[in-house]
């Protein structure tokens, strides 16, 4: 069973994984690197169905049958899960000095397509909005588990990234508490909506909108901009025009422009950067918090074309040598097909 | 100038910096891979002092010239720098939606050695001791300039620590603001003090000594453990036992005593491990909050052999896959010579 704990000085919550539990020994070099899963052993491949835990939902041609090829979204339990559904949410008693608490939630994985060597960037237009209403889905069904504070849907592209599967996948994972990390970020949109009145987001969209120079593009609902506090080259927020603060919310109609408006953002970075590796995050308001005046819900990009050291783990601020409306100038400028 | 920008959603600060500005264009890879620098062209060999600017502060032996041979620790101002001492420290006025400011701040390197192939690890105690002296006086020198609220020591070793040069080195950072990470930490320190009337990690040190089974080594001045929650494996917080919060105070003899420690530890993680690359940070309170009651200054030592993905980016929650009580098991059997 893995189990989160809480630093007491810090407040932040780990997960301490033992279902993916290595021995220390495990972690000296050399590493035998993991071999390129090719067509044959890759289990999320088309035909491969059955090197997976059953499928929890797919989006699949009419008649096929479940764990059998015919499928073109696939979203299946990870089989390594940070988190497992079993479990008591309730934290350890208040007076103990060190807190903690079963590591009950959700980690799956969506497979965004039967095919081996594609990526956001390279499938269908058509496909990508398919992601993104699996990604709707899942969030919606997961949000209503009254266990689970918080739903995170986040990609990981590429080695560097933090993934060693090249078969093109996000992930989702629901957890039983709120971290600091969204706490402080609430607390802070909450400050600024108690002093103006306004949402921090929607002041942000206005701002940026009349500027202009950190747009990368605009459509009718959504707003895609380098922030002007990028924390690193080419990182990206996404976010619709309108207030919501819950992913939750999305229409489908919505859900489709935002496949589109992701196509063309990563678009615009695999061409000129040559596939970079990248994480995004949908960042969104606590499950229970769901109708929130003062967040905004959206997706932060950050492709991983720098590296984080010391001094960022020590002091939280991040080095960014790229001028964000260089960035964004680049960025408008790169070709998005 | 380099630039200090908070973005005014999370409040958080970035440096964009101007002194290392690279076009959006030279992101794009094959990055042409540095050359592994050797003695004839590293300019933190002896030798070679002529290659960096002049030095700030130097130990070396009697009689021997400024930026000539003849030193053992030698710190100089970094040739990049992300702060730069000139410029102005007031924030840009309140009522502007995003706030910046000059990036002035201090940033220096601190040359461990004389020579290109040691670490920490492998060089004679007497020299570490003499690298924690050259820390403890230059964090004293930076704390006292009226314009810094942070100094901070760090250490990047190896290239996915953050960095490419391999001669030994350590960087200090001084900043003109008080990052939201820090103010975080202070505030839930402070907290636990204002409930329970006790230092939250002197509380921590008391239980793990009780406790035992994550102590890595404990001196007489020193507390070594895995922490409870510890984000990744192996991560090793160093603690002073006596109630301290600022670096500052640090006497020259405990800071000796630090160096063994400091040691000690590196050695445990360099033979099993083989060494791996690693960041250390040295977290202090802010220079102008110096003796405080809820604070106390550690190390944090962490070996970077896990990596760190989306789902840690946007949630602030670490998976861990190594059990806390398990890799202090293995750190404590580990040789320390």
């Amino acid at each position: 069973m893995p189990e989160l704990r809480q630093n007491p000085a810090t407040k932040e919550w780990v997960i301490i994984a033992t279902e993916r539990a290595q021995r220390p020994e495990e972690f000296a070099p050399p590493v035998v690197e993991e071999k390129e899963e090719t067509k044959n052993h890759c289990p999320f491949c088309e035909g491969n169905e059955s090197l997976t835990p059953p499928e929890i939902l797919a989006y699949r041609s009419y008649g096929s049958k479940p764990n059998t090829p015919g499928w073109w979204i696939r979203i299946i339990p990870n089989k390594f899960p940070a988190l497992v559904p079993q479990g008591n949410v309730r934290r350890s008693k208040q007076e103990e000095f060190f807190r903690y608490m079963d590591g009950v939630g959700e980690h799956e994985v969506i497979i965004e397509s039967p095919r081996h060597n594609e990526s956001l960037a390279t499938m269908s237009q058509k496909q990508v909005e398919e992601v993104f209403l699996a990604y709707r889905e899942r969030f919606i069904t997961l949000s209503q588990d009254p266990r689970f504070e918080m739903v995170m849907i986040f990609k990981n592209h590429g080695r560097s990234a933090g993934t060693s599967v090249r078969h093109p996948h996000s992930q989702v994972i629901a957890t039983p508490i709120t971290p600091m990390h969204l706490r402080h970020r609430l607390e802070e949109a909450m400050r600024y909506f108690d002093d103006t009145g306004e949402c921090v987001f929607c002041a942000m969209i206005k701002k940026e909108s009349a500027f202009k120079e950190r747009i990368v593009l605009e459509t009718d609902n959504f707003s895609v901009f380098v922030p002007f506090a990028a924390s690193s080259p080419f990182e990206t927020w996404i976010l619709p025009k309108k207030h919501d603060s819950s992913f939750q919310s999305i229409t489908s109609e919505r859900v489709k422009e935002l496949g589109f408006v992701m196509k063309t953002v990563l678009c615009k970075i695999h061409e000129p950067l040559r596939d970079p590796d990248y994480n995004y995050v949908v960042r969104s308001s606590p499950s229970h918090e769901k109708d929130v005046e003062y967040y905004h819900w959206h997706i932060q990009l950050v492709p991983r074309v720098s590296s984080v050291a010391g001094f960022e783990l020590g002091s939280g601020i991040f080095i960014n040598s790229v001028i964000p409306e260089e960035a964004a100038r680049f960025l408008r400028a790169a070709s998005s097909t």
